[in-house]
């Protein structure tokens, strides 16, 4: 670790103030070093106190996804987070979490960047990721389980950043199926995962992560459809704080269910289920009603004539969220 | 296409002899140039006949798997081989195609080298791709299907094999489930397939092939394991020849079958099914019967307890091939 993070480390860990001396001592370089490091500190955005003769103290940190930070932030059992790669500018998470995949980088690696500029959606639509508006990051897997065993990863995912904004926000961020988190009947999150594998073998399964956090507004065409954090709490998340939950939520999930089995607690979360609901079948646009969640993570849905439809993948629209008015509905 | 392409085209096309005169006039290009790129298809291993007064014949090729020879191989109708990219030497073929598939590569796209220094087999093994001696080839596919509706793929490779083996040589290729190829009680051909993939899209996927063609010895500890075309014909077959057969025969089946439902002929190829097999489960090594191959390509073993096996991975011996003898058969 370097002097600075070290320094950070021992005012984060004080209750109080910390004198020179004593950071000097303790990190064994001169009180000119410690001088310069709170200074490096402050031009990062932390800000911390000193009073003579008491020496110093950290107030407050800032929206940093800076490796430090986000350390700071891991819960510190567990195996996500084992390393942490954190950029300033990325094409997109997933692609950088692919080649560093590619390259060897061991279960459990995160990649986070503070902007992407080619950032993905799922059906191949752009995921718009400006710098520090949201946090933008994906998680490296190798589960030991066949290519066509994978899909419960998606469902594990999307209730993980639920149970994170929740915690660190208090805000009801729900599900709509497959994997979008939403807020409201807009959507604040989106999820998209991508494999490589042998027919026998996955080399690594990565959910790549998009939450909108500080965004203050979106454009007219998208004012229906999407939300952040900032826009719903009026206050600012800290993005390390939000990852370092989210990490600690889908390890415990990851855990318990593998990505094989279905996470029960996604049906409480969809909010698809008992809605009405439209979706291309066959080239025809159908409306029906979506009557639950299949253990594989289909959705099941009742049509007008009668017939339940299961629904694996493409878009599902819902009556009433993102802007959506399904005709007759 | 280049002068010496040309030239090797339109001999190729000739019957018997053509007049320097005329391949001249009917390239544009000065006899000295004909006589230049006749140089040139000789040093590459053509055997061009020259005759004074007659003119050029080409009355041998030698097994070379440059584009051009490959082209003038292919069926014509189809897609595969819409693209060939031939290498002298590459870590392995399947990682090329994933490179060139991740930068935007097209379906049928075919990835041929002389030489692999990095060639992969199934379950993290090594495999052996000394220059010259075997067709080490992957087919790129972007097929529109769900990533856990491929398993298809890796049958219906095995499948054009034998069809290509047995077109060109005679020889009675058979499969040792999953996906080996083998004449007698010997490996032949082996294939990986590896693909790359959203949760509800595929990216690409590629069957990456290698069939030994013309290795003359084996070292002795793969001598009861291993065996070449050249080995069981005494002849040598051209890989270019071999190639075109075998791309024709997989898009004949992949037209038909796709990467998800079941080619009916692997079931009459499959060596495996009837014999004696010991199995790795749960620790332990079981022995039984293999009774059948399932219509999502698992093996059925029928233990000596009576029960029957779903075997869909992780390796199967079979009592009497590559040497084994299974304790107890």
């Amino acid at each position: 670790m370097s002097a600075k993070n070290e320094l950070l480390a021992l005012l984060r860990q004080s209750e109080g103030f910390v004198s020179g001396e004593e950071l000097s001592r303790r990190l064994g370089v001169t009180r000119a070093a410690i001088w310069k490091n709170i200074e490096l500190l402050r031009a990062e955005g932390y800000t911390v106190e000193s009073v003579t003769r008491r020496g110093y103290r950290l107030r407050d940190v800032p929206d940093s996804i800076s490796e430090a930070e986000i350390r700071a932030n891991l819960c510190g059992h567990g195996s996500f987070g084992c390393r942490v790669v954190s950029l300033p500018s990325v094409d997109s998470t997933n692609e950088e979490a692919k080649r560093q995949g590619d390259a060897g980088a061991p279960h459990g690696s995160v990649f986070v960047a503070d902007e992407q500029t080619g950032g993905k959606g799922r059906l191949g639509r752009r995921w718009i990721s400006p710098p520090g508006s949201g946090l933008w990051f994906s998680i490296l897997l190798r589960p030991d389980v066949l290519p066509n065993e994978v899909t419960g990863v998606t469902l594990l995912s999307a209730v993980a950043v639920c149970r994170g904004i929740r915690a660190l926000t208090g805000c009801e961020a729900k599900i709509k199926w497959p994997n979008d988190v939403v807020i409201g009947t807009k959507k604040v999150c989106g999820i998209l995962t991508e494999l490589s594998a042998e027919m026998e073998h996955i080399h690594y399964l990565i959910p790549g992560i998009g939450v909108n956090t500080g965004t203050e507004s979106f454009p007219p065409e998208l004012a229906d459809r999407a939300t952040s954090l900032l826009l719903e709490t009026g206050r600012p998340v800290r993005r390390a704080a939000l990852l370092g939950k989210i990490l600690e939520e889908f390890e415990l999930l990851y855990d318990r269910y593998g990505v094989s089995s279905f996470p029960e607690e996604y049906r409480s979360l969809c909010v698809t289920v008992g809605r009405t609901v439209s979706l291309r079948r066959a080239g025809r646009q159908l409306v029906g009603t979506a009557c639950g969640v299949a253990d594989d993570g289909s959705l099941l849905v009742k049509t007008r004539s009668g017939e339940t439809l299961t629904v694996s993948s493409g878009e599902v629209l819902v009556q009433g969220f993102y802007g959506e008015h399904i005709e007759g509905a």
